[in-house]
């Protein structure tokens, strides 16, 4: 490609409500342009990355022998009835109607159609496995699309859905489509881990997201350094910090601790460890009675230390929490703890408040809580001498870096990841739900055992930038770089010579089949530098009169601090030789 | 690929709301399914077809230099109303609103925002001719969809948009993509022809439709066998069929024609040729004052001879007319002839109906016509005797087959076809109105100049089939054809020699880089035949015990009415001289 005849159109500044240096960069390098909140046209640079994500995605959906087929944006209410999903998918699910007053939806995922399509033409298990894919656009009717690509409203994702006779068939569909995702992001040349993640009312332990790393992710991701254990913050197991309690060492004391809500304001105030302090949460569950009638509210409080953090998606897996609780009330909070949120704490409840403490919570002694009294903490608290044991003790809260790793293997580490893949086994919550059946080797009909398989084709632009770039722009990896390397000549409305040697390499490098791009713009140096350092090309040559005097031209990788001074005739063999493996 | 990893589901009926043939194949040879009434799901094997379009398309929009970005699906109302299409387009344009009760449609063409990208990013002559296309989903929302892919509501369509400096510069982008498209369509080795079109109220002379022909096709196009000549029917040109006019050779008698309504059924009663008689057509236009105010109505009499029909596109470009007419109610009608339509006629009129001929009624002469007297006609009818000269002739009417070609080159042909391309030059238009404009040479703002340019093509499948299939399925068109060629082991499952000779086979072809597939499903001869006639594939081998006791194998191409016998020392050399050049 000649620049001339391309379009590159970079901003000297972002504009003003860019919030992110992926979504900043993405603006400034003319990859994108806003049309709506969440929603972008992508100029030509900016699609070719698109493109190049997809090559690599499709090539490797095929060959772990996924189909591909394309289901419509424009969804029918009638599917989503059937799985309930239409009433409970939220209002990220864009409704309208079509001019005859019927029911459609803006499709976010596919599992109705792509389980209705298995109902009609997967009669028997002789068709199966069958995995579908599709590379499509989507759209979630986000409240605050923000991050340019990286949270949009329209974005393009490939979901895949495989088919499977059994759960133990559906774990190597599982599998394989775990093995094709590292070979996807391997390929893409991204950092990344793949982290164990909840399974929600799924339940098993087949769900895995594939993490971008990077600082500015929004997912904490917990893994050990000394072992393959790696999981999502949310599912992370946290051991107790404490393997026994101790014995009491100090007496029941109510402390004054006036105006101090907070564990770290208490642990201020007397000058202690906020590991000594223990931090009180109030929920709340609706009960019902066995003909579904609203049967009284019961509230729960949920202990963690003072220095530990309140797990949510653990919480909701405890027996009596499962099918759903909220935050109680500040009525309901003084009435059953006779004082109002601050000084809470689990010493002289009644039987009507259920007690449930994290394991390190279980196992501390001489412990400060609040005194369910106003202005007033209690110091050396100590389980079965000052309050009955806990109803309950389990996992509630975050792990921490440094906190015991659950294998056993070491200490764990927290980064930070962008989430743009997951697997997901799905059991036969749609099968059953649709009554999707084949007809099994016995004659009989089954339900498939489905999974899905999710990759965010466009956010993955957004994860590489928040991963690789500098002050100057953005460093593409190789195999999804817009242009993967750039040929600047200096002079060349000015200089044959330059002209001559520029386009020589250009047509050499093309005719090796390398993606090079020759700035013909006639622009100068500082300008044609500073647009393919924003652009974020891996590798440049630069070709002036000056190098060409003494035989040479300069090679420059993106993150490289200098240049290399490279004789003309290997010019291109060394500009292939830097080149990373062709994706 | 081989069968038994793919997906080939093909059904022995079409559902029975099928209409067209190729609505009915495609649902047959597995190629869609349907959502929703025009909202299908492509199954692989035919979305392997629409990426085989697509991927021409594309190559020669890149050849001819335009560029490829993607533009949003969910657009907002506020670009649209800049040009007043958010009014101005019909329930077509499917509107919503999103969460926030904002404005939005789902594109189903996008000016607006690329002429929104180009007013941005567009600042210089230096920066032109840029031509910007996308290959996308788009959303109509058909009062009535049908015939599967030709008129559906969620469809792909390449569209491109051309900026240019000015008129001739815009001429010369048009034709570009007039080139492109002709290769395009030729690659795809579809039969076609480009034919002028109207170009409505944006004027001038560039506007060609690109219809592939076939019999079925919903639009009549008009071309000249002698010339270069083509046309559709709403714009080919009717010249008079009498050059001048008779003298009159008969009385005015008025006659009675009770019942008869119709010229047809006239001429029959009296026992003379239709093309004696002259069809009455009574629009109106509602005028309004210079303050815009309603200002009563006109009427407007239209006569062409009763073999021909009114074309209204040539009607509304009549002075008078050019701002929008309709047909005249019955009692408009009634208060301005005297008479109820049936009898109507140019004869006794008064000043307030304004009487337009067609140019050959203009030189008839002895014609019959309404009497405007219910159940009467009169003959003997003749211009300047018995009536004034019109107000006006011009061309009013479809040309038919047989009228001579207004490039005086013979005689023209009417074909039916299928759209499945416009160019369109549209000026500025949508420049002006949403003031879109460049810095020319000599410093000054300018409007672009812009075309635009469609290529239906999911709707290209659909087309390909109308025109090529016979009573066993479709006939794909080499470089479309999900698979080029198809083995066919005979006993699979029962002979090595079988399975060894066809794999040989089938490994050759792949690494020749032919498109191959080897069906090893173990289906009976008949069985397989049946499949891969009705998916349409080009050219088929059969390999079985039989004939591999010859040394022999057969090949048969998908027309061909019989197989021929091929030694298999030189089978792959055979199957590949016979594949049309690779696409």
């Amino acid at each position: 490609m000649r620049a001339s005849q391309y379009f590159i159109s970079t901003l000297k500044e972002a504009p003003s409500d860019a919030e992110v240096v992926s979504q900043k960069l993405m603006l400034r390098a003319g990859f994108i342009r806003k049309v709506a909140a969440g929603i972008y046209s992508y100029l030509p640079i900016g699609l070719r990355v698109i493109r190049k994500v997809e090559d690599i995605v499709r090539e490797e959906m095929n060959r772990a022998g996924a189909l591909e087929l394309t289901m419509p944006l424009v969804q029918p209410a009638e599917l989503w009835d059937e799985t309930g999903r239409w009433e409970q998918m939220g209002a990220e699910m864009l409704r309208f109607k079509d001019r005859h007053q019927r029911d459609f939806a803006l499709q976010p995922t596919s599992e109705e159609v792509v389980t209705d399509i298995a109902r009609q033409e997967l009669k028997s298990y002789r068709q199966l496995p069958k995995n579908f894919y599709q590379i499509q656009t989507k759209f979630r009717d986000e409240r605050r699309p923000r991050f340019g690509v990286m949270r949009g409203r329209e974005f393009t994702m490939k979901d895949a859905y495989s088919f499977d006779r059994d759960a133990a068939a559906a774990g190597r569909s599982y599998d394989a489509m775990y093995a094709a995702y590292c070979r996807i992001f391997d390929r893409l040349g991204l950092t990344y881990r793949a982290v164990a993640a909840d399974t929600g009312a799924i339940g098993g332990d087949r769900s895995h997201e594939f993490q971008v790393i990077a600082d500015t992710g929004e997912d904490a991701i917990v893994y050990c350094p000394g072992s393959a254990y790696a999981a999502n913050i949310e599912l992370a197991e946290a051991l107790p910090l404490l393997a026994t309690r101790a014995a009491p060492g100090k007496a029941l004391e109510k402390t004054s601790t006036p105006g101090r809500t907070t564990c770290e304001e208490v642990a201020k105030l007397l000058g202690v460890p906020l590991a000594t302090t223990v931090k009180s949460l109030v929920l709340a569950t609706d009960d019902v009675d066995d003909a579904g009638k609203p049967a009284g509210v019961t509230v729960w409080l949920l202990l963690v230390r003072g220095d530990h953090e309140l797990n949510e998606v653990k919480a909701g897996k405890l027996p009596g929490l499962k099918a759903g609780f909220r935050f109680a009330t500040e009525t309901e909070i003084t009435e059953r703890f006779g004082c109002k949120p601050g000084y809470l704490g689990p010493v002289g409840l009644n039987k009507a408040v259920k007690v449930v403490a994290d394991r390190t919570v279980a196992n501390m002694a001489d412990f400060i809580c609040g005194a369910n009294e106003a202005d007033f903490h209690l110091t050396g608290t100590n389980w079965g001498r000052d309050l009955p044991e806990p109803d309950l003790v389990a996992d509630l809260r975050n792990v921490v870096e440094g906190d015991p790793s659950p294998d056993g293997m070491g200490r764990l580490a927290v980064q930070r990841g962008i989430e743009v893949g997951h697997v997901f086994y799905l059991g036969t919550k749609y099968s059953q739900s649709m009554n999707a059946t084949f007809l099994d080797e016995d004659g009989k009909p089954k339900h498939f055992e489905m999974g899905c398989y999710g990759i965010g084709v466009t956010r993955i632009l957004g994860a590489a930038i928040e991963q690789n770039h500098d002050a100057r722009g953005i460093i593409w990896p190789d195999a999804i770089a817009p242009f993967r390397v750039v040929v600047c000549p200096v002079g060349w409305g000015k200089s044959e010579a330059v002209r001559d040697e520029a386009m020589k390499l250009y047509e050499t490098l093309l005719a090796g089949g390398i993606d090079v791009i020759l700035d013909d713009r006639d622009e100068r140096p500082g300008v044609m530098f500073a647009d393919w350092e924003l652009i974020g090309v891996p590798h440049r040559v630069v070709i002036g009169d000056r190098g060409l005097k003494e035989g040479i031209a300069e090679y420059q990788g993106r993150r490289d601090a200098e240049a290399a001074k490279i004789p003309l005739a290997e010019l291109a063999a060394f500009v292939g030789s830097k080149l990373q493996p062709a994706a």
